[in-house]
């Protein structure tokens, strides 16, 4: 499995007036997350755009397990899930980086658009054939 | 079936760099819909808080189907989904008002806590349990 | 004195953990009242977009004399400020729609640039002297 | 003069329609180098709350020089600006951390609020008197 860990303080203003991050910023978290993992493996929306292709996200889901508090650590882990539909699916796992408890985990799912005429994409794309021989194939 | 219908336009800034609006605003536009129906049906956070309770959200899941943009105007159903356990649970629809056509759809699940100790409340309260009888009984 | 006045309700999540709307969220309430005072005198991004026109701020500033709170009701008024330079100037009042204590004032200056190459107008567009002459004539 | 520098990578959802930072997001941008520089220098608000303060921003201006685009990289400058009135005041400089060219500049101003009363406190704190002979002495 392809897993990138992000590590990030909660922001003042991403806390509630319950003291705790509001659910609505864990979306947030993951494209952190999903572009943290975009930068270390050339899968980024800059970089799928310069081969043809925008990816927006069809569904996404969440649950949330524990508070994060203004003074806590994130822990980011986003994992690349493999799929035969041309799709990217990336499960997320966030962590209080400090206790390693699990706060909250979910998954997004993209599919493919090119870019020219914002039509779906029904197969996967040859670069993401070329990239999944390259980072998949011992997987 | 309760259901409240909110129309807010499209904020500028709510839309991303492909000119439609971010995934993650949507979470926003399912509490502004959830605030709306507390507001019409005496169920706002404030009014649970009153009553003694917080009700985090503790999951929360959405499909998009279309996109919306800068100029557009959304149109967010709030439907709230009677359950035996001691949960709120709603369905979202949001539309384009103007071809309403359906661009997303989703839910959230909330549960009660108990706001001096934010202990899990595993039965309805009672303040719930009179509300229910106010407007469910011919549901 | 062109003048509009949007009331809004303030947000759950705009609220911080000492539970008062976070300061930066007021640069969305003025772009609120901005927008709104667009919409009902032809002045929206959009209008200004079909003219040919992106109009960038490039200078906000904000006082802030109140917190507002989640429950609170905020009244933004927002005012045309004429100028003899080729800029959009809007003045700020944000009030306390229930106790009408001001909570924050400030102003923001917008500059024309041709939306084709992205250069400044350094004089008024036609369609805003056309504007100035329909609405500000007897101001 | 102290200062410390924060670098970032510009979110995908932080730019707008055109392509570029929605200038609301600057105040974060401020907020995100003030942080750093509390980080650092021990001045956050944690350490201001446990010392029984809490510091409201009271103003924040920002001028617009050049747009920062989603895969432009923000390098945050955030500098303390000694004063005698009993106040926090920050300058920022926000550069394209690739071209080296200013985008913005701004400040803020924060002032001291006992936070059991929410009191002015019209003189500086004793833990800030010693803060400023610790790092400013030389200065």
């Amino acid at each position: 499995m392809l897993t990138t860990t992000l590590i990030q303080p909660v922001k003042f203003n991403q806390a509630d007036p319950l003291g705790i991050v509001w659910h609505g910023h864990y979306i947030q978290y993951f494209e952190d997350g999903r572009e943290d993992f975009g930068a270390k493996y050339q899968l980024s929306y800059l970089d799928i755009f310069q081969q043809g292709f925008v990816i927006p996200i069809v569904n996404v889901k969440c649950d949330f397990k524990k508070p994060l508090r203004y003074g806590d650590i994130a822990e980011i882990r986003t994992t690349f899930i493999p799929t035969i539909a041309a799709k990217l699916i990336f499960n997320y796992e966030i962590y209080n980086h400090t206790t390693k408890e699990i706060v909250a985990n979910g998954s997004t799912t993209q599919v493919f658009l090119k870019k020219e005429n914002l039509e779906l994409h029904l197969i996967y794309p040859d670069f993401i054939i070329a990239w999944q021989k390259k980072y998949l194939t011992n997987g």
